[in-house]
């Protein structure tokens, strides 16, 4: 056998994969390129070039405002219905409309609502930025008498269910995390805190952004109130795809949008001038949802559902375990440390590790090494695996450069004065 | 002379029609086909097609997530930019975001939380419902105390400077208004009615979605305060192309978006665990932008700020004049009514005409007729015209054929059991 850290050793895994044919199913036109930020921006599916030229040139094109009655109207349910096929929801129960974050608005604010006794909201301080701003910018809205409380991580990269279960108290009306967290990739253990929360009396909700497509969820089996998430990071939908949401069927009618607008009106071309809510999930549309980048998400849907998320699962756990033995060997005796949890049940898909220069290491293998990862605030470079289309050679790749760089002490001589890296 | 009734008539507007060569710049599949709905979705630019190939194929396929820093971050200011120059703004004072019913939802909101003290909101009856909705909505937030009132239209497709005035008080927070209404076409004197809302001590917004692109706008000259709009009617953005915002300079720092997520934060990559807002217009944003749908708005705008909204609006006067003298003679004699203002000064670039049998009617020409407008109940057939290609002839044939349909009664053959026309 060969050590991991030969090429021979990472052609093996590949030559192994099940799910090695759907790399065929992506536009790669540049091999040489490792890409690794799928965690951020998923690749582009060779179905999604050809599905949006029909949109565009024959629907939009060809059938014009007929083209809503032709589908584009039940299009959010279509596909929320598909995406409800990956997080164990049943299609009514989820819908595709706006963005991660305005859902998340509609919906924290729509619960406080309903739980007027209730003045405590709870994340933690490993969450999505943009998930914390949207919950401080509802608490504004309902008063000084409500409150935001983080759980806080004892090891800067996950986070104790002990932690939430004593954060949570009788006057808890949300709990709002992310299942998968965006820098540390800290996996929670959905059922457990969903659990808790529960027997508190609280309802909870899962930002699914950093874990579907890539993590099996059972929200049903979880009981789990509602879910947002975004369509851009496993699932490929194309830069800013729209988001969705996800009401369990017995909350849809006890929850009400606050953000009220024809989308979300009960027959809508009615045009009555006072509204009513649509019944079920179409209630917590608003707008005109925007059809091109919102078609874009239908194809690599299908490819996830034909790859089936458990074997996309496995894949990953095998290619996370892989980069993680690859950084022992390699890069931690170069002073990288590992900013992701080790116990594979706790991980997502990407993981972080930390160097003291990794935002200009980060920018040089981007820039110069044909390795793009990305970097978080304060030290972290980021490696998305997207087991669609992520080898193994490439994992090995990546490291080995990752590798030269802190060895040759390359970065010494890259510019520090770089625009920041997104 | 010939009459206007007789083709060569309407041929020889078309010839001497300066912006004629600019239905070449649009997709046309089939030229027998007359498309009398831009004023719901304009028709597709063939720049579009191509810069679209472009975002997909090398920006997502190619560049991947370095799409972000090679342009998509800047792209909803720099459309905005292009937006800015239709409607007389400042280029940092548009951002493309969302949909207009969010937008609206965190202008309104925004506008009452900085002043407290007046409590009434005044729109008219005439508005488009989701605006409504929009407004129905902030006002169950903000409290019972507020209230909405709407003008009251006296002839069913017009509303009086004077019913404005007599309904703003010195308790009006806020005037929100469609610069042209939705169903009758009805153009509001944007500068009458902005001066007499800023006399009484309030704010004024005007949805714009309806004269974007076909009205001149000059939102400088008449100190609007704020608007937002739609790009996919005149401005030919595709199906649900983002909205925009508009806030005038000096407002903006004054007004906190109520909605808070990363687009908005000022630095917000510095992934900082508290809101703080953008400087500026960008604070407006709030999640991820649909960078395909936005991506597809800009080469519309180029074709329109390239022909200049005068011409187009001289056209447009010049095109619903005609069907208007069409429907005298033709459509007037079987029942049909004017449904939109006579006085060209009042009205968008759309007409309605009202006929008791409107729906059959209207989805009797969309599917049999090869004539597509479109109907808003109870009984308005809308026929939308979009200068940059629309044509003399195609006006002329649509109401010859809407006549035909009347005349020889075709319509009572037509089934009732129909889906709606939307």
């Amino acid at each position: 056998m060969t050590s991991p850290t030969d090429v021979e050793f990472a052609r093996e895994l590949d030559r192994q994969d099940e799910l090695a044919g759907f790399r065929e199913a992506f536009v790669i036109d540049n091999p040489e390129l490792i890409y690794l930020d799928g965690n951020s921006l998923g690749r582009l599916p060779k179905r999604t070039v050809e599905r949006l030229r029909v949109v565009v040139e024959q629907e939009w094109g060809g059938r014009l405002v007929r083209g809503w009655n032709d589908g584009w109207f039940e299009s959010p349910q279509r596909v929320g219905a598909k995406i409800a096929k990956l997080i164990g929801a049943e299609p009514d129960e989820v819908i595709v409309c706006d963005s991660t974050s305005v859902n998340l608005f509609k919906l924290v604010l729509a619960t406080l609502q309903t739980h007027p006794d209730r003045r405590q909201v709870v994340s933690d301080e490993l969450n999505f930025p943009s998930d914390l701003y949207v919950l401080q910018s509802v608490l504004r809205l309902v008063g000084p008498e409500y409150r935001l409380d983080l759980v806080r991580s004892a090891d800067g990269m996950s986070i104790s269910t002990d932690a939430v279960r004593s954060t949570v108290t009788s006057g808890t009306a949300l709990v709002a995390l992310s299942h998968v967290t965006f820098k540390s990739g800290f996996l929670y253990n959905m059922a457990a805190v969903t659990d808790l929360v529960h027997n508190a009396g609280s309802l909870v909700l899962w930002d699914l952004c950093h874990s579907i497509g890539v993590v099996p969820i059972d929200l049903k089996a979880a009981w789990v109130d509602l879910a947002v998430g975004c369509t851009y990071k496993y699932l490929n939908g194309g830069p800013g795809s729209p988001a969705f949401i996800y009401v369990r069927r017995n909350l849809q009618d006890q929850l009400t949008n606050p953000i009220w607008g024809w989308f979300g009106r009960r027959s809508q071309f009615e045009f009555g001038l006072d509204y009513e809510a649509a019944p079920g999930v179409r209630r917590f549309q608003t707008g005109t949802p925007p059809i091109l980048s919102l078609a874009a998400v239908e194809p690599g849907l299908d490819l996830l559902l034909e790859a089936g998320v458990n074997r996309v699962r496995a894949k990953s756990l095998r290619q996370t375990e892989y980069l993680i033995d690859l950084w022992e060997q390699l890069l931690a005796p170069l002073g990288v440390t590992l900013n992701s949890p080790r116990n594979p049940a706790q991980r997502g898909s990407h993981v972080s590790l930390g160097h003291t220069e990794g935002l200009r290491v980060a920018r040089l293998l981007i820039e110069e090494m044909q390795v793009i990862p990305d970097f978080r605030y304060p030290d972290n470079i980021r490696f998305g695996i997207s087991p669609l289309y992520t080898s193994f050679v490439e994992i090995r790749e990546a490291l080995v450069r990752f590798q030269r760089v802190l060895a040759e002490r390359i970065y010494e001589k890259y510019p520090l004065d770089h625009p920041a890296v997104t």
